[in-house]
């Protein structure tokens, strides 16, 4: 049975680069896994990706050795449940903003007695071996978004949840969250205090921490502040720069290539 | 950055005409738009469509000056979230019974501060432009659903929730909730009664008001209540009763023609 | 084992009202199906529709008693196969202008000897039974198009061949390929006289015609002239013309609807 | 107007042999429904199905005389009114604990004044026939699922609930909840006593039962304990089982041949 | 860069035994795959299968060592061309009768300069690596269908065509175009004779040799025969026989489940 | 009713600046969409696109003012006549050798009677409007490609194809067809020495010169050369690189990133 390879890299103490995956279709998931990320996770909150599209891009990704995981749309049992039975090795959950919700959250993730997941591991047993159920906690990564105030105040409360292996930070709705513009690799000072603190506070709680990033140094920045989960833009921005700057050098134009990144 | 014309047309008091969508099909949602509808509503309630259709359909809706706008199927955030992101420009919710209802459903279609909306309108700025966030407010549709006795009752407390542009009567489950057989176009005098009581209170806060018709005359008599979003018939009734007329008289069948509405 | 209503309506000389599918969805397809036509083709040719979705198509409409059909894009043998197989119990064949085209058109449709099909009907049986292979030449109903010039000098030699049940006219490229404006319901004289020999020269070989209507007293005429298998208009006309209809009617507009057919 | 066949067979004490649907496609469901399966259930918890995929399987089914069912992924109202009104004659909700979860799902299955269930049964009427309202509640089944500990301890209670026709034992869950490895056909002693206790408690309220079995012997075995809703197995395991086992015998292997059950 | 394993299989001289796919589903594709075929063909000819679905349960297929082939619907260029792109490492192409339809179709899987294969080996090249274009000879197997009583006839003209490196029998085509009735596990003494000759002529061409099964005994009698390629029933069929299977059992039935083979 | 901007910006010699789409999904087409692309091909042939998904990626350009074309898998007449009636404003065709296989190409773009394209122009009117059977010629560029070493030599005879607006090269098959390896961006002497000879050619018969390209400086030369329509990569390409290239920055990697061309 295969390991779960993000969760070594964290044994290691090595920052796992991880793709995003916005366009619902196993072609596009398959052109990403191709190109070595160590972990892709497929956003079923804001990406254009519903469950069907999931599953043939959870297949797909399970061609080459770079870990499936998805983004659920909003804390519920359902995508949960059918997610990990289809064969993703984490989820991501966004915006919780209490001990009760993560607790809420890691219950669907895990079997009991520790949560009530039913059992039903169809794919997951396919793709990870027959020991699934067995194994299914070492394998399966919870990763639950502190992305708020609120979760920034509770956030010692939230770290301390039994069967949570590691958080990920939105920055934009963070920013949000505090007033501020919404954007990724935020410079605000209050908005990236709270950024530095929740590294630290996800450090002394044995719990690994991730955050979305476009910039490459301020990604850098965050693997120096302790983040071991980066991900770098996602598939819809990487496309449409690399489509922008492409049209704008064949025209002639200079200046900065906007992209509205999520 | 486009202007949302439903809005633009209340506030010149002109009855929008509306169409709804219940085939899952993104063919079918543009010849709808081709046939100049002023907003088309994609049902994710009762039409057979799911998201992955939806996002088809909006993306056909879009090519024309029509309001793509959807219902979702229940009161609950990931399909708010899900079809705004994905450009709808209005939400229809369901059986929102209560303030409480009300407000859990607007925080959902509104950015903080005044809602909850997690950021990251991916196709909503492909549709809308890069100012889609901050003219969120005013290019989003709230509309709740007053269709059942109780919403009747509670009709001052939902219509004054702040952040709600619009309702929208049921006029089949309302009737229901008040002991008669569900349909359209009611005329039952305690239904109609409430019809008309409630273009009322949404004047008095002002609201704007819409409501489910089948009949062009008890459309137009909606219309002189006070109604300013008129949905006509639905997709699959107008090509059910098209199609059966056709063939009765083909056959030289006389009488009407059933079509069960929805 | 099921018959062919079709055939049987033809041995007792009765019209056959068919209608027409172009918008590639089982909900649409059901939803035609229940409302009583004879017989449906899925037009694979000017339809927007994809093998995938006629499979679908097929299984909605097998709910009913009507009687599947699909029209393929082109005379070649693959796409004939594959329909055969899915379940169609009939095939409209485009631009048959020889004898030559159309045997080959009738040996794509006919197990050895009298053709080459290939054998592995997986649905057909599913839905005809198991008697399919012995039963398939009265199963399935082959049907040419004559719909140009050529295959108008030609109709006796097409009309002859061993193994045709039927000849389906496309009045707009008959009409273009005599140098008119393409349209259904034809009344240049020269059109119109073609259309009228062509169900002459069909009853002297004892091949039932059909052709593609709109408007229904044209239809009737068409009746008169000995044509049996009617096509009423089209699902996207159908919807289309009803929308249209009704959005006038509330805009208050007057004069002709305008709906561009097939 | 179709009567909902399962109900008729409970009528007269007759078990009903259940087939269950994880495979997303409508060519699968129907090679199942041809089989002659007295009801289908479309596995929308554990199966790979989604909704899209489950209303072509439904319209796959309903050419036969098999029952359309289905098992929600969780118990929220929105798959349950969308399932229903996509046609489904019966629901299974999963993890019903406790006799307030019970009376939410009813509600959600059951039109006012039992329920309030929203009115629009769009295929549902296209296939049950015009007087799907007045008879949805002689048509649908409502089955929930006894699978904890806590149901066990609660089952007089949810049994007792008003609207429910039947109840459904999940034995994995029902066995990991009490400690025990997951898996069918259930021979720990105290969870087969929970078993047998069930279906006793079940017959003394009138509500009929059902369990998910592998073995046909333990199958039988359930039969003779009260049990009149019996899944055999599901058409993955069916295939994986098959396939196996002609791998195994065409390499001139011995021995049993392991397939996961859900 | 892997290697075809069933190029390997043929060099050792050991059969390979093949699975079917005849539903289109990446679903039920994986599900067959994890079950330890050699090889599984995409049956796009019989089977209910289109490019879009074919490409999905080619990814599903290369998350295991199976080796994924095709059947393509017959001798054109496009499905050829399409499904090598898409990564099948192998076509097996229906009714090749003669020299000339072997080398057009050789031809079509090979680069230049012994074909005119266009070069885009886009998921080809992401499947088998970047040297995909300098060993797609030695990847990709050629498989001509003799199935006709013509291509016994001209079978060693079309057996000695460069390139091809195997043929694969169709007993139900070859019993029907010698005027027999159509099935797999053909015994008439004629049809069964040309299937001899069929593996004798292959091996003294040095081309490997494939058929079409459904008993194992006979399958065992072709591989004594000389047959490396043993395809055992299909996808739909194991389903249908598993549930048929189970249905009678728990029916108390007796006697043969019967299963249209294609 | 529009105008075919690609014409338009040929009518004043500007270069049009292409995008090349490969993934088969809408979400994918739209962004390429939004990135300002004066045209954009579906690529049908190399790129793992179908005729269901084009529909979709049709109606997700038509968005915008980028002219949508498509690119068939061969030379036949069934994906010409559907891509044009599903809105395509171009049509290119691979592998035209000869003036034959160039006027059977035109044929199928051309209504009467210049061609025998059949009249049902489904999805193009409702997308160029009322007037497209009178402008089609107009409106639909015919293009075809110029890519072996036999086209080449009959280039003259190619380019003076009544109805032959343009051609383009594949500059991999070019390279292929002449002995050496296939890619972009030639620069083998006589491969280059044949681009070069037939820009003049077109020229000199007032027909416009497209050729895929990945290298800008490359592209530019090109222009130079006289090509008018300048594919630059295609979506899987930009994707892959711009992933490849991110995740090698944050691993510290230097050196070129590889990826695998058209």
């Amino acid at each position: 049975m295969k390991e779960n390879r993000v969760k070594a890299m964290w044994r290691a103490d090595k920052p796992v680069i991880n793709g995003w995956l916005g366009i619902p279709s196993g072609v596009a998931a398959e052109n990403m896994a191709r190109c070595g990320w160590d972990s892709l996770v497929i956003d079923m909150q804001h990406g254009l990706v519903d469950y069907h599209a999931a599953v043939g891009m959870l297949q797909a990704i399970s061609q080459t050795d770079t870990v499936p995981m998805a983004r659920v749309a909003w804390n519920t049992t359902e995508p949960v449940t059918k997610l990990l039975d289809a064969g993703a090795l984490g989820i991501i959950c966004p915006m919780v903003n209490s001990r009760a919700e993560c607790d809420f959250f890691i219950r669907n993730c895990r079997y009991p007695p520790r949560g009530n997941r039913s059992y039903g591991p169809l794919r997951a047993t396919w793709h990870a071996g027959p020991e699934y159920w067995e194994r299914s906690d070492e394998l399966v990564i919870t990763m639950a978004m502190i992305e708020t105030i609120d979760a920034v105040r509770n956030m010692d409360d939230i770290l301390s949840t039994p069967g949570l292996d590691s958080i990920y930070v939105g920055p934009a709705d963070l920013a949000s969250s505090m007033g501020h513009r919404p954007g990724p690799d935020q410079k605000v000072p209050e908005v990236y205090a709270a950024i530095t603190a929740i590294a630290e506070a996800a450090k002394r709680h044995g719990v690994f921490a991730g955050i979305h990033c476009y910039d490459e140094d301020y990604a850098r920045d965050m693997i120096r502040k302790g983040y071991r989960f980066i991900t770098m833009a996602d598939d819809n921005a990487l496309l449409s720069q690399a489509a922008r700057r492409t049209i704008a050098n064949m025209r002639g134009e200079t200046g900065p290539v906007l992209v509205d990144a999520l």
